[in-house]
């Protein structure tokens, strides 16, 4: 049993390694959509079923490859389930207990890569638009998915900056039910509500 | 003449640049109410009345130091000036000329610094929540200006996030009317709306 144990966990954590590698290689390369479990299966030189058993698919292979603590497909399933009715609220409860959890340091690590290499900013772009937000807009049968998509990213984005990178109180400490009563309207309008306001309103001209 | 440009351009430089390495310095040490004028002029070994001559004041002193390019006092002056009425649509159109002038690099430098040094988060934070929005907060005669600024930060920061460093799409090439008709409402209700919702909707049983 020893023996067995020593000589397997070396090359499971080399196959996890090399295809952490590759996943960012080639998401960077072709994108989300373009880049195949088989492509980066090949370019790590292993099966394709590792994939699957060290990650439990594509999905989870990018959320690891990006650092991002959280299986996009399991999220969104979670937010869609309760339909249009305070999706706001769930999606930025959900923010909070995930990085809460990780703990800031993981959060500026992320943020500091994204604004240091290209290729990060490019997957955390897909992360947030595709995956995540893209998905959920598609689940809710929303028209303008990729604008609503956009402005949840950069509320969901700008509360990361805030609470976790700049510490800035009082949402810093604030306990969830304070931050999803003050921010989860915004999402809630971005994922469901109007973008544009009603004519009236849109008169250019200064009162 | 010639001889007398030669021999002051070399000084002024100088000063202006010991000015702003003693501002960084005596800022993240003292907060920008604690940091005085007379503080940052005698560790940059230059008399005080060299921070107005260089940079107007310690404000802009300030702006200077974090590579912000906007004095926040006009900035503040300009947002308040019309009162309550469109001032979320204001601040949003107003960052966006700032930063679309300014390019997207130095937006992507300030984020880098911010997530790499605890001093440059800490001089972003006096930034937004006192130097902007806590004195927009003041200005407009608000309730709960602490959160109302944080909020609106984390709002700001997004964008910024959005627009320039993950260039996520559509928002990164979306024109000024369309990005104020969608997140200036944000911002009006951060600023001037209620936080929390009515009672009935504050019930915490799933419907």
């Amino acid at each position: 049993m020893q023996g067995r144990r020593r000589g397997r966990r070396p090359a499971g954590v080399d196959t996890r390694a090399a295809l952490l590698d590759a996943a960012r290689q080639v998401f960077v390369e072709r994108g989300y959509d373009g880049a195949t479990v088989r492509l980066i299966a090949a370019r790590a030189g292993v099966d394709p079923a590792m994939v699957n058993h060290w990650f439990g698919g594509k999905e989870a292979l990018f959320a690891a490859a990006t650092s991002i603590p959280v299986d996009p497909a399991e999220l969104v399933d979670d937010l869609a389930a309760g339909g249009l009715d305070q999706v706001g609220d769930r999606v930025v409860r959900r923010f909070l207990a995930v990085w809460d959890t990780a703990g800031e340091g993981r959060l500026i690590a992320l943020i500091r890569s994204v604004s240091s290499h290209e290729e990060s900013a490019r997957m955390l772009r897909e992360f947030i638009s595709r995956l995540v937000f893209g998905r959920l807009t598609e689940r809710l049968g929303v028209d303008q998915p990729e604008l609503r998509a956009a402005l949840c990213g950069s509320q969901i984005a700008g509360l990361g900056m805030v609470r976790y990178v700049l510490r800035l109180e009082p949402l810093a400490s604030a306990d969830h039910d304070l931050v999803a009563a003050a921010i989860g309207p915004t999402l809630q309008r971005y994922l469901t509500g109007p973008l544009h306001p009603p004519d009236p309103l849109h008169a250019p001209d200064p009162p």
